[in-house]
């Protein structure tokens, strides 16, 4: 049966959602696209139409003018159109309020990232605790499915995590999630999606690590690797929405993510951090003006939807597994490598909109063929993971699995050392903030 | 005869000329500190009575709250406070307002550094014809005594070009002014006076070659020199306000300047300016304000009042100069050093501020004992250098004067290459606008 769709945000992500929406609506039924401005929605409708993506001609795609944080106004635009299934590709800002109007109208919910306040930044772990999880029992009570980060990390990394557990180990030591883009946009900087949530990510870096949770400034362990396609790239222990429900959903020891960064990315990065510039605390300027600095960075960056026409290059992300099957040590390298040149060529985005615009697309695609359709509200990697990859290797995000020779020179090494060792040979410039003074760090070298 | 003195500005400049002018009351008379926040004012005052500096204890020393953008308010202050000199030291934004006041009031005039207009940066050359030289009728006419950037830069390397000319050359072929702080204040990054005004000076490059004006990228050009004191230290061909008198009034074929910048303070800076932070056009943000970004980052850097009680190292300002005496080459460095940390000690400022706040204060004594009272708009290099120089080597700047062996390893060499094989050799990273198309530069290496 068809299930109409709203997805809410007109940005990079959304754009590559509707257009695999629009490709599977025959399998969706009628989609509208939502956003506080509708000229916004209509270029991606004009997008979609120019490539010829609408599937099946006789359903609908059409826009419509909504502020997501206005519930009343969101029920109201779920009943008119007729949704089954919402996908929530707008700000961070908004998933409360959306997942509100999903419950009170029983619609399904989905969404690629954890709920943020504006006021607050890389809050207590876990995160989901904070937010959405506070709903889970009115999502069960009322049997609403609400699938929470179903992006790519979040999103496909924990259906790889899923699917290590049921095809590949036994007993998991360890999962790093490497997440690259060796893509290159020709812009002196600019982050890949909306730099006021992208930034937060980098405040501090909490992470799972023998079962606790611990904290290390950003940017202070680096490691190389040499990853299919992208080639050997440096990464660096970050922070994560996925841990926040990896930490409790599945049985490894530690659970960390690493992210890309190149050296002039750090550069710029340190810089503006440095300054003050990433802050979400208004600063007073001499004119008594109240400004987020955050907010002026974002003013000053290109849009990262304008990136794409030049984007070249690959992006690389996956889960580096470690642990025991069979009795043996078993390494295993679960990954999806993307063309930015490729993407742009099919949908008109960048890689990095791509990778995690066509999962939740796929997410309704289970639902509405029942599939996923699980009446309560669950993190990925407590769904059938084969079923997602499944959809996604025929629609766009082929998944790649590696056995590697343990403890080879292919190995992926998290901490090989004690955690205070691999600080202090950091060759990032850190901060140690009054939040974190445990850990006494060398000047950079 | 003692002369009352208004001194209008109460940063790190003020903080020193109140100093000085305390130290010289015996010639000034009374003084009083006048800034729109009457507290900083009062911490200057403190501060030169903590230190003992009243030398002569019947005159007064106190403080009055004034917008200087006020002409009346400013007449009002001359004449409730019987000042017979107005010292300007505050923003370059106030110039006119307050050259206005003395104008209309018949008293003496001193500033620092050129006027300019919140709304425009690196206007045409020569600067001083685009505001004060426009009063420079109304002053003579009324016999007003106006002197025009008598800080140290402009100011006394004005001092020292009229003295090359006086004292060492039959004729001039090249001056290159150096400007060097080889101190260090302990902080991440910051300027030493007011960045919105200190990043105008770097928007772009006009500097005076052969008897032209001509236009480079900032950071464009770069020598290494070996300084007194202050050793070997890169400099970069720079615009500065001395530039737009000095091409008038002194007759030398080329006339530049050149400031240093290490490193680090160039990554950071090209960092913030190819981002766009150092922009004074205001950008609009998400939320509809409206937000001049330097003044943002005027808000996140250190305020250069804080940097003095840490700062160690040496300032070297001086001009290189080449021509020709008696039929033969010769060359003469002709500078002046200064210690950061000593400057601290005596008047509990840095060295940048100490070297910009001592000459004003210096011209206010020749004006008070009548050999500067020329009652007309003069810039410093058309009066006489000698009684200025002397002045400054007694309360705390006191010149050195090195001959150079011509054309030895101790010669500055300004360019020795055609302009456009210097640009194209160069290591920084520079953007040619498009008011500049002139000069295609390849990448930076």
């Amino acid at each position: 049966m068809q299930k109409n769709v709203l997805i809410i945000g007109a940005g990079g992500v959304a754009h590559v959602a509707a257009h695999k929406a629009a490709m599977n609506n025959d399998v969706l039924g009628d989609i509208c696209i939502a956003s506080r401005t509708l000229s916004k929605c209509d270029a991606i409708i004009e997008s979609v139409l120019r490539k010829g993506h609408l599937k099946d001609a006789s359903r609908r795609l059409y826009s419509a003018q909504l502020d997501a944080l206005d519930i009343p106004a969101t029920i109201k635009l779920i009943q008119d159109t007729q949704s089954d299934i919402v996908i929530n590709l707008g700000s961070a800002f908004l998933n409360m309020s959306i997942l509100e109007a999903c419950i009170e109208t029983g619609v399904a919910y989905i969404d690629t990232a954890i709920h943020e306040d504006p006021d607050k930044v890389c809050e207590q772990p876990p995160w989901y605790a904070n937010y959405e999880w506070k709903r889970k029992d009115s999502c069960d009570a009322k049997g609403v499915t609400a699938i929470l980060g179903a992006g790519f990390d979040p999103g496909v990394v924990n259906a790889y995590c899923a699917l290590a557990v049921k095809r590949y180990f036994d007993k998991i030591d360890t999962i790093d999630i490497l997440d690259v883009n060796a893509g290159s946009h020709g812009k002196y900087f600019s982050t890949n999606f909306d730099p006021e949530i992208n930034f937060r990510e980098f405040v501090k870096v909490w992470t799972w690590i023998d079962r606790e949770w611990k904290e290390y400034p950003t940017h202070s362990v680096k490691r190389l690797y040499d990853f299919p396609v992208a080639g050997e790239q440096p990464v660096y222990l970050n922070g994560h929405d996925e841990l926040h429900s990896l930490s409790k959903n599945i049985d490894a020891n530690s659970i960390r993510f690493w992210m890309g960064f190149g050296d002039h990315y750090i550069n710029v990065f340190t810089v503006l951090r440095t300054l003050g510039f990433l802050s979400h605390l208004p600063v007073t300027l001499t004119t008594g003006q109240e400004v987020v600095p955050l907010k002026v960075v974002k003013a000053l960056l290109p849009d990262p939807m304008t990136l794409a026409p030049g984007y070249t290059g690959n992006t690389c992300i996956g889960n580096f597994v470690k642990g025991w099957k069979d009795g043996k040590e078993r390494e295993v390298f679960i990954y999806q490598v993307s063309d930015h040149k490729k993407c742009y060529e099919e949908v008109e985005s960048q890689g990095i909109s791509y990778t995690a615009g066509v999962p939740p697309v796929a997410a309704a695609m289970l639902i509405a063929n029942g599939t996923w359709d699980v009446k309560k509200m669950v993190n990925v990697e407590e769904l059938d993971p084969e079923p997602f990859i499944e959809i996604l290797d025929r629609i766009g995000l082929p998944t790649e699995i590696k056995e590697i020779e343990p403890n080879s020179a292919f190995s992926f090494n998290g901490f090989v050392r004690p955690i205070e060792e691999e600080l202090l040979e950091s060759t990032a410039t850190v901060t140690v903030s009054a939040a974190n003074p445990m850990i006494a760090l060398k000047p950079a070298k």
